[in-house]
């Protein structure tokens, strides 16, 4: 189970079947260096440029389509003392009337500090002065290479995973990615210090991270869209337009975990979703919306798991 | 502060301008006695028919257009001890062409065992046979009469409140409704022993109740969309489809909440949001979705609150 | 087959079951004053107000649930020289980004010439001097008392039809209703002089109108939602929030309708809809969208039609 | 002005910058062969697969990124005397409680009569035995290679084009599609000999065709969706979920056509848009929506047109 380190010369503001950056064996860690959404590293140095540029793809040997890649979310280090958002909110997610009496979009900086695992403004408006919020280390954008030859930007998501912002992507959980080409080839980069639900102000607080991942392929266990696991949670992504396919999707993929993995019927799968489902919404700002279905691990804990 | 009975011989399965089953006055407690959404109460006897037959209205002296009701839940007691649900799923919560896979929509019966405080199947099925959850019992239709002289059906919801499934109208929450014509003219019903997210199954574990609720006006801080309050949240309710649209109607209202009560403006608020919003979906099955933004009160607690 | 003038002191901001001004009987036609959206009448007298004052009810003695209204629209004559409508366009038809760069909505008058039969604007932009439009006058809010006991106001629509703002509600036309009270309860008014696809102004160009409409009971053929017919085409009507789902309803509505009068069978009626099927796009401004599905009768030319 | 034959060894299932097929100069005519939406040619041999495998990419050489490539559609010719759809509708284009009632989408094979210009059922249901309808032939798919380094399936569209599934890209047509990257790399496949609106069957008339086009590059006037004039005319396509969102698009792309080459400023075009538009439902099944915001020439000929 080696340990490598990667911190590339080059980086990619699309997913898909690039020439692979670093090659590992299944069970391998990987350290990667990752930019912020904008292409600054941890000394303010411009390497890569929007949108979400991304490190790798890193290939696994012997990954193959059908197979599923577990990334085991180790540790996001934060490698600057500031970050930045959006002020306002993106325009689609307050009522269209309202649109015209938001603040404009400008660029702000927090303070990201490490010691004291705070946010709070770099320049506070009077009303924040004194308020700052626990930093919650996510990975906004990280997948593998879509499936039917595509190669999709990093500014939206699909099956394959991509740019999610879901607040669930912190250390301690397991994200599982369904492999389409050989060697998976996966990538990640775009990390947050924090975001709220939705990534409603158009991003979290960006920020260059080191971001320690293991990597390990499942075979013949086939998946169709991103899942997660954390101690507490079992959950599954669907990212689509509007949030009702989003929601479709993720609903339709956690049917089939529970008949695949937890020996579920349909019957019994929905009675167990009808009552015990949690949905997040992960973003509704990028061209595709993430929903994820999501479940305590206390409700499907009577059931028998596939190992 | 009087304690009132409502235990009424007419049900209304819309909310509207109807004669008051009750009258009282700001600061009353009522307990309510509540059929199912198919019109039966504690004792097995159809009183009332679907869709959600609401006991009320009750008027609250005083009451005129632009005040608030807040409706502090204290209890919901079920009053029976089994419930029933629909199996299946709704078919526009999974893919469409997984709909015609699905289970038939049949009724279900479940146990509700209130000693244990536990819900499960009546007939379980082989995987669930030793499956259970926490009741949580929550009000699924309540709200005002409409404003502009409507009267609208019991199986939707809008800015007066009415079919919204949302988990968090439980015992401990106080809700808030924009009154919009004198006396306020308040129902309620369709109580819940257990539901997940989204009401995804078309139903909570549907049973009738015995609800104890006090009724309080507040004059002067009108409101456009319902509100909550429990020890740890506050939330904006949006009722709207498609999801998009009940999001950007809660996420609104928080902004106009933050902004009138806790003093922020509106580049402070965006702030707070866009690094802290939690948002739930409250039902995706009704013709009208809801959507709750949240937010936790430590959030919001470095600032000062209107009293 | 009387003629009846109704001319009402009393008009009506929601559609619901309101005391019959006119009681006639089926085959008779009603010569109807209708204000415009805002409540002026031809004189420029304020007789009503927002939104869309409805002349009526007219009750159609025998009337019955189940039954539907046949209403042809004989002639829609503008009363007035001028009408509105708001600059710019709803902010919903626009990329979001857009919206805080378009046009305040202000009230924009045009003069609407009978003689020539075209629309100017009455204060042109230099651009627009020399440019006029055919007049092409339309019923933009009709229907009768929707089911369930509700009372729905005029700025929205659903299965009892209501505020559509199709244009091929027009002279020439007959719309068909599904009746839900006794009497059906038909209300009439908004008429436009002109509007686009889509309403997307927010409004047509609003003018006080007289209309003749021929009022006709159809017995045992029930409908779900509101039908059409021109010399050219049949169509049908879906009412709803998102686009998708009143095209879905539109569509459902339409197989139905080739199934039970031109006996096709799903299969053929599907074969006949994929080739041949056109939509409109009533309104996407008011509450609920309206998506017209319709057909050349030459298509369904070739089957039996029923009587 | 030379004539180019296209008859390709190899086919693309992804639109992006794949090596060209063909290098050619603006004003270039191609007379391409294309094959049907599985992959078949006019022989009934398979020499593509599914999805929409596409003819090209042709180069034309000197265009640049920011330019546009119009794209004269002069013939469609059918290559084979059958062509197929499927049965029943899209999933997504009825209720969805009607889904479970709905026919198999089975393989369906039509006669498409080349000198009669008819379609018609090849085994006929009873009901359609003597029905047929004119022959409309269309291209399905077409574009140019997309922006930002992506590779995109045939399945979708975007502001490149792609499975748009449009009825007006017919014979007579110009489309405009604007150029990425060098050489523009225009794509074209997925002929239909017929389809309704929203390609609600989920195909047309599949077939393989030869298909004539003159291409042109237009320096220096920008644009940011796929654009049409026929000889009656103009309209923008806007691709994207949902329905809304892809008629923003093409609401918000014609105002800047009204602006760049009408003259008219912002108040102005909102008020010829308002009163004339018309909104076609391209396609209502791809996984991006299409839908074109139109208008009659006449609307704009009073109007001083760019060159």
């Amino acid at each position: 189970m080696a340990r490598h380190q990667l911190n590339p010369k080059q980086f990619h503001n699309t997913i898909g079947a690039h020439a692979p950056a670093l090659t590992i064996e299944s069970g391998d860690t990987v350290i990667a260096q990752t930019l912020d959404a904008h292409g600054f590293d941890g000394e303010g140095k411009q390497r890569g440029h929007d949108p979400n540029p991304m490190t790798g793809p890193i290939a696994v040997s012997g990954a193959e389509p059908g197979d599923v890649l577990a990334v085991a979310i180790k540790r996001i280090s934060p490698m600057c003392s500031t970050g930045w958002t959006r002020s306002g909110l993106a325009w689609n997610v307050v009522d269209p009337a309202l649109v015209r009496e938001m603040p404009a979009r400008d660029k702000i900086i927090w303070s990201v500090d490490r010691n004291k695992g705070e946010a709070s403004l770099a320049e506070p408006t009077t009303a924040l002065k004194n308020w700052s919020m626990p930093l919650d280390p996510m990975i906004g954008c990280f997948g593998v290479a879509p499936a039917d030859g595509e190669t999709i930007s990093t500014a939206t998501c699909g099956p394959y995973g991509g740019n999610m912002d879901y607040r669930l992507f912190r250390a301690g959980t397991t994200a599982y990615f369904p492999v389409s080409v050989a060697g998976a080839l996966f990538f990640l980069g775009d990390a947050h210090a924090l975001q709220g639900d939705g990534e409603i102000a158009g991003t979290g607080i960006e920020m260059p991270a080191e971001i320690e991942v293991e990597l390990r392929l499942i075979k013949g266990q086939p998946i169709s869209w991103p899942r997660g696991e954390t101690d507490e949670f079992i959950f599954t992504v669907g990212n689509a337009r509007p949030l009702e396919q989003a929601l479709q999707h993720a609903t339709s993929e956690m049917l089939r975990w529970l008949e695949s993995d937890f020996r579920l019927d349909r019957v019994s799968a929905a009675h167990v979703l009808g009552m015990a489902v949690r949905y997040d919404i992960g973003n509704v700002f990028n061209p595709a919306f993430t929903v994820a279905c999501r479940l305590e691990k206390s409700v499907v804990a009577p059931f028998a798991r596939r190992a």
